[in-house]
């Protein structure tokens, strides 16, 4: 096998599905062939690169006053039943244990599907007065579903090995509210950092998470036009509370319902930022989240191998007080490290030859724009930080514009049928449902959601009735 | 209650059991009142406790070249019974899935016991050639096992939410051997910095973990002088390779086994703090390790309280640098909230009231000596790093007098048989498994283990034979 041969994939644009398994195997993220279907290995890479993710969004929910917690991964079914009022779905994905050693359970234990059912039966303990509350607490931990689709590593799998999930609980109705938007704004935050465009909407009351008031999700759209929902924000004002008796005594001496909210994301972000930055050669990561930004890569030249190599760890010197380095003392050949790191999408390789060591000075390639140029070493550091600084750029750029490629505002039922088969596309409504069907039924496919009063006072009428429109409401193919 | 009541615990001395319970739940480390048995609820002190725990046992292992992964935590029964041939005892500790949703899954499903089975599995396809080794790889994740014991928070579980799990892989079974010192020497320096005092011993080889060749335990002493095993460190050398057909190509163009080894730890690292720096007041929590190192607590005098809040302020934009300071704005009473802080370890409380504003300094209150001095405020954050260096001091001697009390040299059959009822004992043993055997019977325990070559030349008799003796056996109650 030539060096290229071992980092080659199928073109992004030839066979997307393909490109993704393919650079997600070779870049060293997950292992797929795992004996249990739809769960995978995350090998070192992958790990590290899921450890950078989860650490903005861990640092989001800190400075907004979420704590973190863990609950056990078991739900007895007496529990997890009372939520299956709601969650009637969940039934049908549920890993069920009925044997202990040798012998019968004495009830069905559940691997959660999620946690709601387990942490208001816990919290029902916590609060009782208005003082405590609220609370805010969140865990990451997997999450287990008998996904009956195709299973596709990271966006439809059994076992969600990183699961954010946050819960919270508000005396009023109004601070649900309010604190739905907050999870909204930390989800914006969270993807602006990983620069992933996206879209915000609420979801159709036909559509709404079972047992919700309303939800927010955040939508982003993969490579082949199909929209891929990256998170969740929900309101369950108090009816998650009623089913399991979370009260508290107010000010006032009056028992009242406890307001909840929860908000999720997963690994799923991690397949946006692979598939939205990723190129014929692998992954581009953000530098943000990159496990190494900078790999330094010798390139030998007879008589000089060791002092290439002195030089060479003397630029990683230079460059780690600030930096995540790696330099690539491995006995493989410069144009192999050259593929290989490009495919594990380090923003960027440094090339020391004969020449940088005479010159003391770098040759710097930059991942995103495929470009080289000459640094001087007295000048690395600081043109480093320039340089990483315009990838974050030049990355969101191509992203927001790649997103902008992608969706299409239909002003009539003709262009919507038409445009909906290859991009996401967005509608005036009214905000009847009647409407909102008939969008489905003709679109052939379900409704995304809408943005609220986004086209108020515009002067747009319905795609459907031509009665004045409020919304913009989204419809597309998606994961 | 009164604020002393709300704190208050049974005297460690008196009940170490209940003493135990009682302040993992005051402290808010834990909720034990999940609805299934042998499975607790980490509040978010208790969670950031561990999180401070296993970054240090992360840190080690990142210095000594292991790299984190993540593997699901189901595996298949046909995957799981290949290290049954060795490992008969979880057997009867599976969790088993056996339904998915509502169909009957097709091969019953295990959640990992321990990851052994499925690693290997896993890596026989990583490792082809000796340049794929050697393979150092860790997790850390919750295990499961169906304890048929009496379940204790922490220490006999049903889910070990923070298990850490190290394998590795190697060519030779001198590099296994290497590796299992190194393990030893990561745990030596672990539990060195949480200042918890330990033994190493190598276990008796018709104790040994199934299917190993021999492992070291870390072992430690709880206050009723029963062994709590803290880690273990385990050569497989290559008996778990010819069962997973792990081989790799050698450099001589030969196919051999691969040499392994595995090392764990859990969340017994936390009760052996709680247990043995805890006294009668609550936790004792080492500096490192304390989410809050230095509370403060304003004690407000009529008319001054604001000016005493605003000083406080100062006082934490003063310290917050360096140290991690929460400062009590709270309504609680100071008298409540002096026993909460206790109760959760906080090593350093700092108070501020009318006198220490006037004069611009603080009362610096020591939880481990329970002692206070005053200290200005120009002065304090050289002070507070002096402090809790002699905290840890202080923490540590304690610890080791206090370990020291609970072992005792044999020097006979008789004195083994009265000590081993209140302590954990050693005496001389010459090697023969018989004489081992013998002092278990009349000793009425198991051997924890021994420590090789520990008498050799010193002249000591076999306790039992009286032949030379050779290593120092240890044997005692225990978890």
């Amino acid at each position: 096998m030539s060096e290229r041969e071992a980092y080659e994939v199928v073109p992004k644009g030839e066979d997307f599905s393909r490109w993704f398994d393919e650079v997600i195997f070779k870049s060293e993220i997950l292992d797929e062939r795992y004996p249990v279907k739809g769960m995978y290995v995350w090998l070192p890479y992958g790990y590290e690169l899921m450890e950078n993710i989860m650490s903005i969004m861990e640092r989001l929910l800190r400075q907004t006053g979420h704590k973190r917690v863990y609950f056990p991964s078991i739900v007895p079914e007496s529990v997890l039943s009372r939520e299956f009022r709601f969650i009637k779905g969940f039934q049908d994905s549920v890993f069920w244990i009925t044997k202990l050693g040798r012998q019968d359970a004495p009830e069905k234990l559940a691997l959660r599907p999620t946690s709601e059912a387990i942490m208001y039966e816990v919290l029902s303990r916590w609060i009782s007065s208005y003082r405590d509350l609220p609370i805010r607490i969140y865990q990451i931990a997997p999450i287990y579903r008998y996904e009956t689709k195709a299973t596709r590593p990271m966006l439809r799998v059994r076992e969600v090995a990183f699961f954010k999930e946050g819960h919270t609980f508000h005396a009023t109705y109004e601070e649900a509210v309010e604190q739905v938007n907050l999870e909204v704004w930390i989800y914006k935050s969270f993807y602006d950092e990983l620069l992933v465009p996206y879209i915000v909407v609420k979801t159709l009351p036909w559509d709404t998470f079972p047992g919700a008031l309303y939800n927010y999700d955040i939508v982003t759209i993969m490579p082949d036009g199909k929209a891929l929902e990256l998170g969740s924000a929900i309101n369950f004002g108090d009816l998650f509370a009623r089913t399991y008796d979370l009260t508290y005594m107010d000010e006032d001496g009056q028992r009242k319902n406890v307001n909840t909210t929860s908000f999720g994301i997963s690994e799923r972000s991690l397949a946006a930022v692979i598939a939205i930055h990723g190129d014929d050669r692998g992954l581009r990561l953000p530098p943000k989240i990159a496990p190494i930004q900078i790999v330094i890569v010798p390139i030998p030249t007879k008589d000089y191998e060791e002092r290439i190599m002195e030089y060479s760890r003397e630029v990683k010197s230079t460059l780690e007080r600030s930096f995540r380095v790696h330099l690539d003392e491995s006995e493989e050949r410069p144009g192999y490290k050259f593929y290989k790191w490009e495919m594990k999408g380090v923003p960027i390789r440094i090339e020391i030859g004969r020449n940088e060591l005479e010159r003391r000075e770098v040759t710097v390639f930059r991942r995103d724009k495929m470009e080289r140029e000459a640094i001087p070493i007295d000048k690395l550091n600081e043109r480093i930080s320039e340089i990483l600084k315009d990838i974050e750029r030049v990355l969101s750029e191509q992203a927001w514009s790649y997103f902008r490629e992608r969706i299409f505002h239909a002003r009539n039922m003709e262009e919507l049928i038409e445009s909906v088969k290859t991009k996401v596309v967005s509608f005036a409504w009214c905000g009847k449902e009647e409407c909102g069907h008939e969008v489905e039924e003709k679109g052939g496919y379900g409704l995304l959601g809408y943005e609220e009063d986004a086209l108020k006072g515009k002067g747009e009428k319905c795609i459907v009735c031509g009665d004045e429109a409020r919304h913009r409401c989204w419809i597309g193919r998606s994961y």
